[in-house]
Protein backbone atom coordinates (compact mmCIF):
# COMPACT_ATOMS: atom_id res chain seq x y z
CA UNK A 1 0.00 0.00 0.00
CA UNK A 2 2.79 2.46 1.11
CA UNK A 3 4.64 1.53 -2.82
CA UNK A 4 1.09 1.87 -4.29
CA UNK A 5 0.50 5.62 -2.33
CA UNK A 6 4.03 6.87 -3.58
CA UNK A 7 3.60 5.20 -7.04
CA UNK A 8 0.28 7.32 -7.21
CA UNK A 9 2.03 10.77 -5.71
CA UNK A 10 4.39 10.37 -7.90
CA UNK A 11 2.30 10.46 -11.39
CA UNK A 12 0.49 13.20 -9.53
CA UNK A 13 3.39 15.33 -8.88
CA UNK A 14 4.38 14.71 -12.83
CA UNK A 15 0.96 15.53 -13.65
CA UNK A 16 0.93 18.79 -11.89
CA UNK A 17 4.55 20.03 -13.36
CA UNK A 18 3.06 19.56 -16.94
CA UNK A 19 -0.17 21.50 -16.17
CA UNK A 20 2.06 24.41 -14.81
CA UNK A 21 4.38 23.87 -17.73
CA UNK A 22 1.49 24.21 -20.30
CA UNK A 23 0.13 27.05 -18.42
CA UNK A 24 3.33 28.98 -18.14
CA UNK A 25 3.89 28.61 -21.94
CA UNK A 26 0.48 29.64 -22.39
CA UNK A 27 1.39 32.63 -20.93
CA UNK A 28 4.85 33.19 -22.23
CA UNK A 29 2.84 33.03 -26.00
CA UNK A 30 0.40 35.36 -25.20
CA UNK A 31 2.12 38.48 -23.38
CA UNK A 32 6.32 37.18 -23.34
CA UNK A 33 8.29 36.18 -20.41
CA UNK A 34 7.24 39.57 -18.80
CA UNK A 35 3.70 38.02 -17.80
CA UNK A 36 4.96 35.12 -16.22
CA UNK A 37 4.81 35.94 -12.35
CA UNK A 38 4.75 33.17 -9.99
CA UNK A 39 1.47 34.83 -8.60
CA UNK A 40 -0.35 34.32 -12.32
CA UNK A 41 0.53 31.32 -13.02
CA UNK A 42 0.09 29.59 -9.70
CA UNK A 43 -3.81 31.61 -10.52
CA UNK A 44 -3.79 29.73 -14.03
CA UNK A 45 -2.74 26.43 -12.84
CA UNK A 46 -5.44 27.01 -10.02
CA UNK A 47 -2.82 26.37 -7.10
CA UNK A 48 -1.49 27.77 -3.75
CA UNK A 49 2.09 30.19 -5.36
CA UNK A 50 3.47 28.43 -1.82
CA UNK A 51 2.61 24.65 -4.70
CA UNK A 52 4.64 26.12 -7.44
CA UNK A 53 7.81 26.28 -5.50
CA UNK A 54 7.33 22.19 -4.76
CA UNK A 55 8.00 21.66 -8.13
CA UNK A 56 10.01 24.82 -9.56
CA UNK A 57 13.40 26.52 -7.66
CA UNK A 58 12.08 29.98 -9.37
CA UNK A 59 10.67 31.53 -11.89
CA UNK A 60 13.65 31.58 -13.86
CA UNK A 61 13.93 27.71 -14.06
CA UNK A 62 10.33 27.96 -15.08
CA UNK A 63 11.31 30.10 -17.75
CA UNK A 64 14.18 28.12 -18.80
CA UNK A 65 11.48 24.79 -19.52
CA UNK A 66 9.40 26.72 -21.42
CA UNK A 67 12.36 28.14 -23.26
CA UNK A 68 13.57 25.19 -24.06
CA UNK A 69 11.02 22.76 -24.73
CA UNK A 70 9.65 25.47 -26.86
CA UNK A 71 12.93 25.38 -28.74
CA UNK A 72 13.51 21.57 -29.15
CA UNK A 73 10.32 21.82 -31.18
CA UNK A 74 11.88 24.45 -33.74
CA UNK A 75 15.26 22.76 -34.12
CA UNK A 76 13.12 19.20 -34.50
CA UNK A 77 11.56 21.09 -37.61
CA UNK A 78 14.87 23.18 -39.01
CA UNK A 79 16.49 19.32 -39.05
CA UNK A 80 14.26 17.35 -40.82
CA UNK A 81 14.27 20.24 -43.39
CA UNK A 82 17.65 20.08 -43.77
CA UNK A 83 18.09 16.65 -43.56
CA UNK A 84 15.74 16.48 -46.26
CA UNK A 85 15.27 16.31 -50.18
CA UNK A 86 17.42 18.67 -53.02
CA UNK A 87 20.16 20.68 -52.68
CA UNK A 88 22.02 21.82 -50.21
CA UNK A 89 20.80 25.38 -51.41
CA UNK A 90 17.23 24.52 -51.55
CA UNK A 91 17.44 22.81 -48.25
CA UNK A 92 18.53 26.16 -46.50
CA UNK A 93 15.80 28.07 -48.68
CA UNK A 94 13.45 25.79 -47.58
CA UNK A 95 14.54 25.91 -43.77
CA UNK A 96 15.06 29.58 -43.46
CA UNK A 97 11.32 29.90 -45.08
CA UNK A 98 9.78 27.38 -42.36
CA UNK A 99 11.63 29.02 -39.46
CA UNK A 100 10.47 32.45 -40.56
CA UNK A 101 6.93 31.48 -41.06
CA UNK A 102 6.50 29.61 -37.98
CA UNK A 103 8.10 32.71 -36.17
CA UNK A 104 5.64 34.28 -37.70
CA UNK A 105 3.29 32.70 -36.42
CA UNK A 106 3.79 32.94 -33.57
CA UNK A 107 5.28 36.08 -33.33
CA UNK A 108 4.99 37.08 -29.07
CA UNK A 109 6.59 33.78 -28.46
CA UNK A 110 9.15 33.91 -31.06
CA UNK A 111 10.46 37.05 -29.84
CA UNK A 112 10.20 35.99 -26.61
CA UNK A 113 12.46 32.89 -27.34
CA UNK A 114 14.63 34.94 -29.42
CA UNK A 115 15.42 37.99 -27.69
CA UNK A 116 12.78 39.10 -24.95
CA UNK A 117 14.93 40.73 -21.58
CA UNK A 118 14.50 37.79 -19.48
CA UNK A 119 16.66 35.86 -16.59
CA UNK A 120 19.86 34.85 -16.78
CA UNK A 121 18.83 30.72 -17.01
CA UNK A 122 17.14 31.79 -20.50
CA UNK A 123 19.91 33.41 -21.60
CA UNK A 124 21.86 30.44 -20.52
CA UNK A 125 19.26 28.05 -22.22
CA UNK A 126 19.70 30.61 -26.06
CA UNK A 127 23.49 30.07 -25.80
CA UNK A 128 22.99 26.31 -25.76
CA UNK A 129 20.07 26.39 -28.36
CA UNK A 130 22.09 28.41 -30.52
CA UNK A 131 24.74 25.97 -30.84
CA UNK A 132 22.36 23.53 -31.57
CA UNK A 133 21.22 25.03 -34.38
CA UNK A 134 25.31 25.83 -35.58
CA UNK A 135 25.60 22.44 -35.44
CA UNK A 136 22.72 22.13 -37.71
CA UNK A 137 23.78 24.10 -40.59
CA UNK A 138 27.52 23.39 -39.79
CA UNK A 139 26.39 19.73 -41.18
CA UNK A 140 24.75 21.32 -43.99
CA UNK A 141 27.73 23.41 -44.93
CA UNK A 142 29.74 20.44 -44.87
CA UNK A 143 27.92 18.77 -47.61
CA UNK A 144 27.70 21.91 -49.44
CA UNK A 145 30.98 22.56 -49.67
CA UNK A 146 31.77 19.00 -50.38
CA UNK A 147 29.06 19.14 -53.66
CA UNK A 148 30.52 22.26 -54.67
CA UNK A 149 26.93 24.39 -53.67
CA UNK A 150 28.41 26.88 -51.39
CA UNK A 151 32.19 28.05 -51.06
CA UNK A 152 32.97 28.28 -47.49
CA UNK A 153 36.30 27.45 -45.63
CA UNK A 154 35.66 28.33 -41.66
CA UNK A 155 32.52 26.47 -41.68
CA UNK A 156 31.75 26.37 -38.18
CA UNK A 157 32.48 30.34 -38.45
CA UNK A 158 29.74 30.33 -41.52
CA UNK A 159 26.83 28.29 -39.73
CA UNK A 160 27.45 31.14 -36.21
CA UNK A 161 26.72 33.81 -38.91
CA UNK A 162 24.13 32.35 -40.17
CA UNK A 163 22.51 31.51 -36.78
CA UNK A 164 23.34 35.25 -35.67
CA UNK A 165 21.66 36.77 -38.87
CA UNK A 166 18.42 34.53 -38.84
CA UNK A 167 18.01 35.80 -34.94
CA UNK A 168 18.49 39.27 -35.42
CA UNK A 169 16.98 39.83 -39.05
CA UNK A 170 13.46 37.99 -37.24
CA UNK A 171 14.19 40.44 -34.31
CA UNK A 172 13.48 43.17 -35.83
CA UNK A 173 9.81 42.47 -37.14
CA UNK A 174 8.70 40.64 -34.49
CA UNK A 175 9.20 43.41 -31.55
CA UNK A 176 6.48 44.75 -30.29
CA UNK A 177 6.98 48.11 -31.73
CA UNK A 178 6.54 46.60 -35.07
CA UNK A 179 3.46 43.92 -34.39
CA UNK A 180 2.04 47.32 -33.57
CA UNK A 181 3.19 49.25 -36.54
CA UNK A 182 1.66 46.06 -38.89
CA UNK A 183 -1.71 46.20 -37.04
CA UNK A 184 -1.86 50.11 -37.41
CA UNK A 185 -1.04 49.09 -41.14
CA UNK A 186 1.98 51.54 -41.03
CA UNK A 187 4.23 48.62 -41.71
CA UNK A 188 5.39 47.29 -45.43
CA UNK A 189 7.81 44.56 -44.31
CA UNK A 190 5.70 41.20 -44.86
CA UNK A 191 6.66 37.60 -44.17
CA UNK A 192 7.25 37.27 -47.58
CA UNK A 193 9.57 40.06 -47.46
CA UNK A 194 11.31 39.08 -44.57
CA UNK A 195 11.82 35.52 -45.56
CA UNK A 196 13.25 36.40 -49.27
CA UNK A 197 15.73 38.99 -48.08
CA UNK A 198 16.56 36.56 -45.60
CA UNK A 199 16.81 33.94 -48.14
CA UNK A 200 19.18 36.01 -50.53
CA UNK A 201 21.23 37.19 -47.65
CA UNK A 202 21.97 33.60 -46.46
CA UNK A 203 22.86 32.05 -49.94
CA UNK A 204 25.01 34.75 -51.34
CA UNK A 205 27.14 34.80 -47.92
CA UNK A 206 27.41 31.36 -48.24
CA UNK A 207 28.55 31.72 -51.31
CA UNK A 208 26.10 29.49 -53.60
CA UNK A 209 25.40 30.57 -57.24
CA UNK A 210 22.49 33.05 -57.56
CA UNK A 211 19.78 31.96 -59.55
CA UNK B 1 27.97 77.63 3.08
CA UNK B 2 24.27 75.78 3.10
CA UNK B 3 24.94 76.29 -1.06
CA UNK B 4 28.45 75.53 -1.04
CA UNK B 5 27.92 72.19 1.26
CA UNK B 6 25.90 71.36 -1.01
CA UNK B 7 27.88 71.42 -4.08
CA UNK B 8 30.52 69.97 -2.25
CA UNK B 9 28.14 67.34 -1.44
CA UNK B 10 26.93 66.83 -5.13
CA UNK B 11 30.57 66.64 -6.17
CA UNK B 12 31.87 63.86 -3.85
CA UNK B 13 28.87 62.11 -4.67
CA UNK B 14 29.38 61.95 -8.24
CA UNK B 15 33.32 61.41 -8.00
CA UNK B 16 31.82 58.00 -5.61
CA UNK B 17 29.47 57.06 -8.60
CA UNK B 18 32.11 57.28 -11.01
CA UNK B 19 34.72 55.24 -8.80
CA UNK B 20 32.01 52.41 -8.04
CA UNK B 21 31.54 52.50 -12.23
CA UNK B 22 35.08 52.07 -12.69
CA UNK B 23 35.51 49.27 -10.31
CA UNK B 24 32.78 47.92 -11.88
CA UNK B 25 34.06 47.66 -15.25
CA UNK B 26 37.49 46.22 -13.88
CA UNK B 27 35.72 43.40 -12.11
CA UNK B 28 33.72 42.57 -15.23
CA UNK B 29 36.45 43.39 -17.87
CA UNK B 30 38.18 40.63 -15.64
CA UNK B 31 35.68 37.77 -14.92
CA UNK B 32 32.36 38.74 -16.62
CA UNK B 33 29.24 39.74 -15.04
CA UNK B 34 29.41 36.54 -12.93
CA UNK B 35 32.11 38.49 -11.06
CA UNK B 36 30.41 41.28 -10.30
CA UNK B 37 28.57 41.07 -6.70
CA UNK B 38 27.70 43.86 -4.60
CA UNK B 39 30.07 42.86 -2.09
CA UNK B 40 32.69 42.63 -4.10
CA UNK B 41 31.94 45.79 -5.84
CA UNK B 42 31.96 47.52 -2.21
CA UNK B 43 34.81 45.91 -1.35
CA UNK B 44 36.85 47.23 -4.70
CA UNK B 45 35.66 50.59 -4.25
CA UNK B 46 36.43 50.61 -0.49
CA UNK B 47 33.19 51.32 0.83
CA UNK B 48 30.28 48.92 2.76
CA UNK B 49 28.07 47.22 0.67
CA UNK B 50 24.96 49.44 2.05
CA UNK B 51 27.00 52.97 0.47
CA UNK B 52 26.22 51.21 -3.40
CA UNK B 53 22.47 51.08 -2.83
CA UNK B 54 22.78 54.79 -2.26
CA UNK B 55 24.36 55.06 -5.47
CA UNK B 56 22.50 52.05 -7.32
CA UNK B 57 18.77 50.41 -7.02
CA UNK B 58 20.84 47.13 -7.54
CA UNK B 59 23.67 45.41 -9.45
CA UNK B 60 21.31 45.31 -12.91
CA UNK B 61 21.57 48.94 -12.57
CA UNK B 62 25.32 48.66 -12.38
CA UNK B 63 25.43 46.02 -14.51
CA UNK B 64 23.57 48.11 -17.25
CA UNK B 65 25.52 50.85 -16.72
CA UNK B 66 28.68 49.25 -17.27
CA UNK B 67 27.20 47.91 -20.24
CA UNK B 68 26.55 51.16 -21.78
CA UNK B 69 29.61 52.77 -21.26
CA UNK B 70 31.70 50.01 -23.03
CA UNK B 71 29.56 49.72 -26.16
CA UNK B 72 29.27 53.52 -26.59
CA UNK B 73 32.93 53.54 -27.04
CA UNK B 74 32.62 50.60 -29.32
CA UNK B 75 29.94 52.29 -31.64
CA UNK B 76 31.75 55.66 -31.77
CA UNK B 77 34.52 53.58 -32.83
CA UNK B 78 32.94 52.00 -35.13
CA UNK B 79 30.71 54.77 -36.47
CA UNK B 80 34.26 56.80 -37.37
CA UNK B 81 35.76 53.86 -39.87
CA UNK B 82 32.26 53.36 -41.34
CA UNK B 83 31.90 57.12 -42.10
CA UNK B 84 35.53 57.39 -43.03
CA UNK B 85 37.58 57.58 -46.28
CA UNK B 86 37.56 54.64 -48.83
CA UNK B 87 34.70 52.71 -50.93
CA UNK B 88 31.68 51.23 -49.15
CA UNK B 89 33.24 47.79 -49.46
CA UNK B 90 36.60 49.06 -48.16
CA UNK B 91 34.88 50.72 -44.90
CA UNK B 92 32.64 47.74 -44.39
CA UNK B 93 35.82 45.79 -44.26
CA UNK B 94 37.60 48.28 -41.90
CA UNK B 95 34.69 48.72 -39.50
CA UNK B 96 35.02 44.56 -39.62
CA UNK B 97 38.25 44.26 -39.25
CA UNK B 98 38.88 46.87 -36.41
CA UNK B 99 35.40 45.73 -34.60
CA UNK B 100 36.52 42.15 -34.51
CA UNK B 101 40.35 43.10 -32.95
CA UNK B 102 38.81 45.02 -30.56
CA UNK B 103 36.74 42.67 -29.16
CA UNK B 104 39.62 39.78 -29.54
CA UNK B 105 42.13 42.39 -27.32
CA UNK B 106 39.14 42.33 -24.72
CA UNK B 107 38.14 38.82 -25.16
CA UNK B 108 36.60 38.59 -21.28
CA UNK B 109 34.85 41.94 -21.88
CA UNK B 110 33.96 40.86 -25.39
CA UNK B 111 32.00 37.99 -24.45
CA UNK B 112 30.16 39.46 -21.26
CA UNK B 113 29.02 42.41 -23.29
CA UNK B 114 27.39 40.12 -26.32
CA UNK B 115 26.42 37.20 -25.01
CA UNK B 116 27.41 36.27 -20.91
CA UNK B 117 24.19 35.51 -19.44
CA UNK B 118 22.88 38.15 -16.84
CA UNK B 119 20.36 40.20 -15.78
CA UNK B 120 17.28 41.35 -17.95
CA UNK B 121 18.39 45.05 -17.89
CA UNK B 122 21.54 44.16 -19.56
CA UNK B 123 19.63 42.33 -22.12
CA UNK B 124 17.19 45.73 -22.89
CA UNK B 125 20.36 47.30 -23.05
CA UNK B 126 21.68 45.25 -25.41
CA UNK B 127 18.50 45.36 -27.80
CA UNK B 128 18.98 48.87 -27.64
CA UNK B 129 22.85 48.74 -28.54
CA UNK B 130 21.98 46.21 -31.82
CA UNK B 131 19.56 49.09 -32.90
CA UNK B 132 22.74 51.78 -32.98
CA UNK B 133 24.82 49.06 -34.65
CA UNK B 134 22.22 48.14 -37.18
CA UNK B 135 21.44 51.98 -37.26
CA UNK B 136 25.00 52.66 -38.63
CA UNK B 137 25.12 49.79 -41.30
CA UNK B 138 21.63 50.95 -42.54
CA UNK B 139 23.72 54.22 -43.75
CA UNK B 140 26.32 52.70 -45.03
CA UNK B 141 24.44 50.47 -47.06
CA UNK B 142 22.16 53.30 -48.42
CA UNK B 143 24.90 54.89 -49.37
CA UNK B 144 26.37 51.50 -51.11
CA UNK B 145 23.25 51.06 -52.76
CA UNK B 146 22.83 54.06 -54.41
CA UNK B 147 26.40 54.02 -55.82
CA UNK B 148 26.17 50.49 -57.19
CA UNK B 149 28.78 48.97 -54.59
CA UNK B 150 26.49 46.70 -53.13
CA UNK B 151 23.05 44.73 -54.36
CA UNK B 152 20.63 45.17 -51.20
CA UNK B 153 16.82 45.77 -51.09
CA UNK B 154 15.71 45.56 -47.70
CA UNK B 155 18.21 47.41 -46.27
CA UNK B 156 17.04 47.43 -42.15
CA UNK B 157 16.83 43.55 -42.29
CA UNK B 158 20.05 43.41 -44.08
CA UNK B 159 21.79 45.78 -41.36
CA UNK B 160 20.13 43.34 -39.04
CA UNK B 161 21.27 40.61 -40.21
CA UNK B 162 25.17 42.20 -40.65
CA UNK B 163 24.64 42.96 -37.00
CA UNK B 164 23.65 39.37 -35.96
CA UNK B 165 26.54 37.81 -38.01
CA UNK B 166 28.96 39.81 -36.56
CA UNK B 167 28.12 39.67 -32.68
CA UNK B 168 27.43 35.61 -32.82
CA UNK B 169 30.69 34.74 -34.76
CA UNK B 170 32.75 36.32 -32.36
CA UNK B 171 30.10 34.93 -29.60
CA UNK B 172 31.86 31.42 -30.61
CA UNK B 173 36.19 32.21 -30.59
CA UNK B 174 34.94 34.30 -27.23
CA UNK B 175 33.59 32.29 -25.29
CA UNK B 176 35.39 30.77 -22.17
CA UNK B 177 35.42 27.10 -23.92
CA UNK B 178 37.40 28.82 -26.84
CA UNK B 179 39.57 30.73 -24.74
CA UNK B 180 40.53 27.89 -22.90
CA UNK B 181 41.45 25.71 -26.17
CA UNK B 182 43.11 28.97 -27.49
CA UNK B 183 45.59 28.88 -24.01
CA UNK B 184 46.13 25.15 -24.48
CA UNK B 185 47.38 25.75 -28.16
CA UNK B 186 44.60 23.60 -28.99
CA UNK B 187 42.57 25.73 -31.61
CA UNK B 188 43.58 26.81 -34.69
CA UNK B 189 40.60 29.78 -35.15
CA UNK B 190 43.27 33.21 -34.56
CA UNK B 191 42.29 36.38 -34.76
CA UNK B 192 43.19 37.16 -38.78
CA UNK B 193 41.05 33.87 -39.39
CA UNK B 194 37.87 34.94 -37.62
CA UNK B 195 38.31 38.58 -39.02
CA UNK B 196 38.83 37.63 -42.65
CA UNK B 197 35.94 35.15 -42.46
CA UNK B 198 33.39 37.19 -41.83
CA UNK B 199 34.78 39.95 -44.01
CA UNK B 200 33.89 37.92 -46.52
CA UNK B 201 30.40 36.72 -45.14
CA UNK B 202 29.49 40.18 -45.11
CA UNK B 203 30.87 41.50 -48.28
CA UNK B 204 29.62 38.54 -50.06
CA UNK B 205 25.73 39.22 -48.15
CA UNK B 206 25.42 42.54 -48.88
CA UNK B 207 26.55 41.67 -53.14
CA UNK B 208 29.63 43.18 -53.05
CA UNK B 209 31.62 42.08 -55.98
CA UNK B 210 34.14 39.53 -54.82
CA UNK B 211 37.68 41.15 -55.66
Amino acid sequence: MVYRASTQRIDRDQELRERILHCARARVSEGGFASLTMQALAEDAGIATGSLYRHFRSKGEIAAEVFSSACRVEVDVLREILQGPGTPAQRLSAGLEQFAARAWHSRRLAFALIAEPVDAEVDEQRLLFREAYADLFIELLEEGARLGAFRVSHISLVAACLVGAIAEALVGPLSPPARAAREAGTSAMDLATVSQSLITFCLRAVGAPES
